[in-house]
């Protein structure tokens, strides 16, 4: 089960496990949030904090080395399911569900609670920039040019309330190893922030693609 | 208990609240970790789920409605616990521990485990820019010069990876209402990420601060 090499998982085993660690890591993100927000003191703490404890050391009876990486199926179909944005199985991601629609712009709805706060009421600037990274770069990858992050610049037009929110990326345009892509998160009240991003396919990479530049 | 209203809270008090929370805490991040981590199958994790559903459930008979904000105490201290980069009191936060060094620089040595990865055994781009956005807010406040980040800039020299980090962060320059910081990430191979920030002082903020121009 290394990070690279394909698991000869079928369709069905797939679903069976995103139905069966989707619902659970929902469960954790909820206590997330419950941590923060608890008002209740002391005994009620230290009982809660036994109970997840006990719970915690069930899980590491058998578990994977070190991160979760990328899992890719025999038809090469990745599942990033331990991402920090749209991680299945990752309780700090909200996770979001980017889907790209008829123009090749990524999309996605989510919506962003009390643990993703940096100013009172207000997302955290660098979350902005978190979930505008993974957008841009999903962009990029469904473009057939998939790349690292290279630059990445965040204009902050208004804070971004929390709440539910809605972000959006395309290409602008491409150059050789480059591609550069745009996106913004849009809340209540417009967009909130933009941004650019320069996405360098990686050395290991360059004889895997042989997409033509964009908007050239 | 508004976000603005300071609390009449001891030393004392906030000390031992966080002799309380802090652990609580830093049990549901292991918690976090393990869900993502874990090889177990169909039952456990059902009953993990249930034990997971009745804790948050117990936790969620007394909470503050909406999100953490940030609390001040009558000396003006403010203790932002749910914030997520370095909220005591947040789960999804590492946290980091940010502190001043004697040439006003900041500085934060953490660790990122499996749940902030992005592309296999490196920390996701965007991470890398929430930690960014956070010391170079941090930078910028301990100046004596507090604001909202107006732009984010971040530049990739290499991947992030996983495990022991530093970031550092210092001013750069002000003008009038914006402030101009810098930072970057080490790892074990040098500098991995480098970031620019322009902070401008929210309008409401203006009239509190006298702080003269660095740098100019």
């Amino acid at each position: 089960m290394s990070r690279f090499q394909p698991e000869d998982l079928s369709a069905a085993e797939i679903a069976r496990q995103q139905e069966l660690y989707g619902p659970f890591t929902q469960a954790v993100r909820e206590l997330v949030d419950a941590t923060l927000r608890t008002t209740l003191e002391g005994d009620v703490i230290g009982e809660a904090q036994a109970q997840v404890e006990a719970v915690t050391a069930r899980l590491r009876e058998q578990q994977i080395e070190g991160a979760y990486g990328v899992h890719y199926s025999h038809e090469g179909r990745g599942r990033a399911w331990g991402n920090a944005v749209i991680g299945l199985r990752n309780a700090i991601a909200p996770p979001l569900s980017i889907t790209t629609d008829a123009d090749q712009r990524a999309v996605a709805d989510f919506h962003l609670g009390a643990v993703y706060e940096g100013p009172p009421g207000l997302v955290h600037g660098g979350v902005v920039s978190l979930v505008l990274d993974q957008i841009l770069g999903h962009a990029v990858g469904a473009s057939g040019r998939p790349g690292m992050t290279g630059t990445l610049t965040i204009v902050y037009r208004q804070g971004t309330p929390l709440g539910g929110l809605r972000a959006e990326a395309w290409i602008d345009r491409s150059a050789g190893v480059k591609t550069f892509a745009k996106g913004h998160i849009i809340g209540p009240d417009g967009v909130t922030a933009e941004a650019e991003g320069v996405f360098v396919l990686p050395r290991w990479a360059r004889s895997l693609t042989d997409a033509p530049d964009i908007g050239n």
